[in-house]
């Protein structure tokens, strides 16, 4: 199975209550990449860099099997740049600065060999950028997610609900979904999005979890609704990132398994949560880019646990 | 088993969103029992109410089998009332009112059938009163449970401190948690107050869910914390007493169950957190007088499908 993402690869500085670091490698498609790559190799990125971007950086990347052909190095120019500084919970921030350079006039292209995906991830840009991505394709992939954030849901709603018609998965946060639908409640803001064309929907509550809904009905009984915990963290040190490695882990087991059921997507959200949790543990991608399969395992077993009671199913009264 | 609660039995007006109910039934006592009741028969009471408390309540109470003899009736005296406004969110309220009239001089007295229990639910009170409870006892009970509140870590951390130090399990929201502790991070919290007399832990979280911890060491990679999902709803109509009733239905499970182990205490936290999602669905205790066994029955497999996945513990490499 083959896996394309776009996004941005970019560099940040980030400021949280436990130090800085400056020109961190940073970027939507780096962390989809890097946490899809310990699931399936040959991730394809489309995305665009300065000629200041580091080229051992670009080498990590491809010795982790990411499939660069489809990187766009322009020459002269410079890298898409954030500067950012949590609050002292961590769970708001300050945008500091944001330098668009290459991003500024971006204009994805995808080279021959990406145009037969059988699963995209349309990492967080424009919405007019993830559309562009969808028309080069030559067949519809087997599955589209699409991550996207407040910005686009107030400056260009009319793309991001046109791109919204042609994906099957959307993945935002709690507020986002709540601004999206104007709705607080989050099991009417999931029917409101499905009804956008989304049949299934990720709502991530960062330390709180995340919700996977699939064509879930407000006024059903139903179970067509999945809770994933978030693991219970002394420390969260660096929330960057977090929310686009849990799209790669996501992602990157689905394509691994290729299996698109329910049952299945229960799976990629759990996977998805421990590398988000790994994520949040070190500045930048450093905690991702030095884990093993034994700890991903070993990270995935601490979620089992922390979930699984032993209550069977009965029909019959208690 | 024997399973003994003290608390509030009162009224309340509440005023939601969705609409205001003057003088209904509340209390903490009264939302334990009634949750408690549908697991555990004969759940012994004590508390205060004056002689303008509906005898026709108390009736329904009895026959639900909650035992009265330990709930003092003040001929002249009013029943305490607390009159609060939720915000838009429901997230939040505002006390408007609170008169403490029988609680003022409250002196529980614990009938002689009430000095063994097996389990013991102190809800929320003076932990000076928590503590003359315990006092009258003639048996260490298998189990000792006790919820607080803001207002007395404020007002009386000293004897709150000496109470945690006679308890096993203590039950508090996470603001609490913080609060008690001065920890942002409730896994911190939970390892300090490990370390002033809990075994156990609850942390409710409302719509986020509820964290059972036992004895657990922040510093570990133990798995001795359990994530217990909450209902996703798409209405929380009232959330009084959500709190008590997680309580009565941890605590009737458990005396049902007669079974203290971390496992167990799991399944109860799921039962708990069953019997709070009826109890939010209606104004005051409207649901939790109508439920059925199979309901509730119905509605713990909601839960068991919320959150079941199948990932099979592996000791290898994914």
């Amino acid at each position: 199975m083959s896996l394309l993402t776009i996004g941005t690869v970019a560099f940040d500085d980030i400021e949280t209550p436990f130090g800085r670091v400056e020109r961190a490698i940073g970027g939507a498609a780096t962390y989809i990449a890097l946490a899809a790559s310990y699931f399936h190799k040959d991730v394809q990125i489309v995305s665009v860099v300065g000629d200041d971007f580091p080229k051992d950086e670009l080498d990590y990347l491809q010795s982790r099997g990411v499939d660069l052909e489809g990187l766009q190095i322009k020459e002269g120019e410079k890298s898409f740049f954030w500067a950012g500084k949590y609050h002292d919970d961590l769970n708001s921030r300050d945008t500091l600065d944001t330098q668009l350079n290459v991003l500024a006039d971006f204009e994805p292209i995808l080279p021959n060999s990406y145009r037969k995906p059988d699963f995209l991830m349309l990492g967080n840009l424009t919405p007019a950028i993830q559309i562009q991505v969808i028309e080069q394709l030559e067949n519809r992939p087997k599955l589209i997610a699409l991550d996207t954030m407040n910005f686009w849901i107030d400056s260009a709603l009319e793309d991001l609900k046109r791109v919204l018609g042609m994906i099957d998965v959307l993945i935002i946060n709690d507020e986002e979904a709540r601004q999206l639908t104007g709705e607080h409640s989050l099991v009417k803001a999931a029917t409101a999005i499905h009804g956008m064309g989304p049949n299934y929907l990720i709502i991530k509550k960062g330390e709180h979890g995340a919700l996977l809904f699939y064509n879930h009905d407000q006024n059903a009984e139903s179970d067509s609704i999945f809770f994933a915990p978030a693991l219970p963290l002394a420390e969260v040190f660096d929330p960057t990132g977090a929310g686009d490695t849990f799209a790669g882990g996501f992602m990157g087991y689905l394509a691994k398994s290729n299996d698109t059921s329910f049952e299945n997507m229960k799976r990629a959200v759990i996977y998805g949560s421990a590398m988000a949790s790994f994520c949040v543990e070190e500045f930048s991608v450093a905690k991702l880019k030095k884990l093993t399969d034994e700890a991903v395992q070993k990270r995935i077993n601490r979620f089992v646990n922390l979930v699984n009671f032993n209550i069977e199913l009965k029909p019959s009264a208690v």
